[in-house]
């Protein structure tokens, strides 16, 4: 099938390369409104050719966007309005409430299928690409039944093809609980990454003092501001009731430790170690990952 | 040499390993309160034996303590009153300033080194334990010149077969350097795991829509309260001045995210970012102990 992929950075650059690979994409296409990125997403193979929005589109049996979700919105309905008439069209953004309501309505809603293929690394960029990223991990598809069947038999093709497992969400749903489990720790990173940096000018401290599980900890502080601005001003509501819980656990634990209350920091953190079971999970699916990868 | 290890769990374990495959250790004595931990270090082969105290000390050449930091100074008093006379002791608590405060002027400081491995992983006990933990990482050494010349040439010997990198410092200059790059991480990992386990009360519902960022961020909050709460306890002051500055940039993000000011947001993204050169470092570092250790 005729693929053109929207934005061919770190996700639409995996996606592009696991359709080609597994013969799903025939052709593949990019459009990025970054020259550099479009030149080198050539360069590296995971697109056949780039060019304009328009041209890429007129022809496409499949499109795919992959670009931060405050550009969403707009380019989705240029794409709807000039699709050919069985095309379909599958967002991959991080926030699905404000582009489904945003196209509520529109006359091709069923050629559109809103999903969230939930993969990442903190690395950005077509040269950040690779096979594999999505491998056993989950997708999210929101509002299914505004899909048509067809759209979304595509859409399960191309998901299956990157090894992923598709669920059904509402998409208030899908924003509330990403805002917990993906979006809260990327601020909690890159504020972590701040606070730190504030303190010790002098870098090389940090450097010596630091072991891997700072390292661990304040990884997602690396992550591109372009792409996570607008998720997070897209997702402020829930995002910003999750920070506020999180600061008042915090809190709490600040005034236990200034209390010399070892007990009841005992008491929090023996909560917290339940963690370990639903990490444990993660992991089993990431070495799953790993072997099939290999 | 004779040596004896106090506590031999995830730290007490890893030494013993490295120091008898180095041939630096000729009998290894272990010593745990924990009668299960004991049994199982001996099973392992970590220790050649296990005993008292009193039995473990009376002929050991090198005592290393790997206890909880609340444990350590009436172990230390306890072994110095009883060792013999060119036996060198070596603490590698995470805390330093009680440490050394505590035995100022005690008749054998001299025969005492007040150290810190910094290594660690976020499973504990004698299974944990596992040979290269400290390859290529940074050791801390405390009040140096209060060390005898020769108890110092015993703990560099011990270091440098761990394969340990060691630098000095004041021990209240490092109780506060290691409250921001060490003991703030895992509050905050210990902290985002409570928030979203108490919103995801279906904990399904993380295991479907976390991904590796979230497992990234998280992973300190599998830590051991047993040894981190008496260390956050002995680092109150210096931690909780941590956790205000962190709590303080939060609640700044926040504020903006309210505010829906997204060129700030991404100021302060884009300035923690500054936070890859670190981490490349420290990476870097990992690298080359995963090589040296293949």
């Amino acid at each position: 099938m005729k693929t053109t992929v929207i934005g061919v950075g770190l996700i639409g650059g995996c996606i592009a390369i696991d359709l080609r690979k597994s013969g799903l994409a025939t052709k593949l296409v990019g459009v990025d409104q970054n020259p550099a990125h479009a030149t080198k997403a050539v360069e590296l193979g995971l697109v056949d050719e780039t060019t304009t929005l328009e041209e890429a589109i007129a022809d496409a049996d499949i499109i795919i966007t992959a670009i931060p979700v405050n550009a969403i919105r707009s380019v989705i309905i240029k794409v709807l309005e000039r699709i050919k008439p069985r095309a379909v069209v599958i967002d991959t953004g991080s926030t699905k409430s404000q582009i489904c309501k945003a196209i509520e309505g529109n006359a091709k809603r069923k050629q559109f299928v809103a999903a969230h293929p939930i993969a990442g690394t903190e690395n950005s960029g077509p040269e950040a690409a690779f096979s594999g990223l999505f491998t056993q991990k989950t997708n999210i598809i929101c509002e299914q039944e505004k899909s048509s069947a067809e759209a979304l038999e595509v859409a399960n093709r191309v998901f299956e093809v990157l090894g992923m497992r598709t669920i059904f969400m509402d998409p208030v749903e899908h924003d509330k609980h990403v805002a917990y489990v993906s979006h809260l720790s990327h601020v909690s990173a890159f504020l972590l990454g701040q606070t730190v940096l504030d303190i010790e000018k002098d870098e090389k401290n940090i450097f010596n003092l630091a072991g891997s599980g700072f390292a661990s900890t304040v990884r997602l502080a690396k992550s591109s501001p372009e792409m996570w601005a607008p998720i997070f001003e897209q997702n402020a509501e829930y995002l910003s009731q999750a920070l506020l819980e999180y600061i008042m656990h915090l809190q709490k634990f600040q005034y236990y430790l200034m209390k010399r209350d070892v007990k009841e920091l005992h008491r929090i953190m023996t909560d917290a170690n339940r963690i370990r079971k639903v990490l444990e999970g993660i992991e089993h699916k990431q070495q799953q990952n790993q072997l099939v990868a290999k």
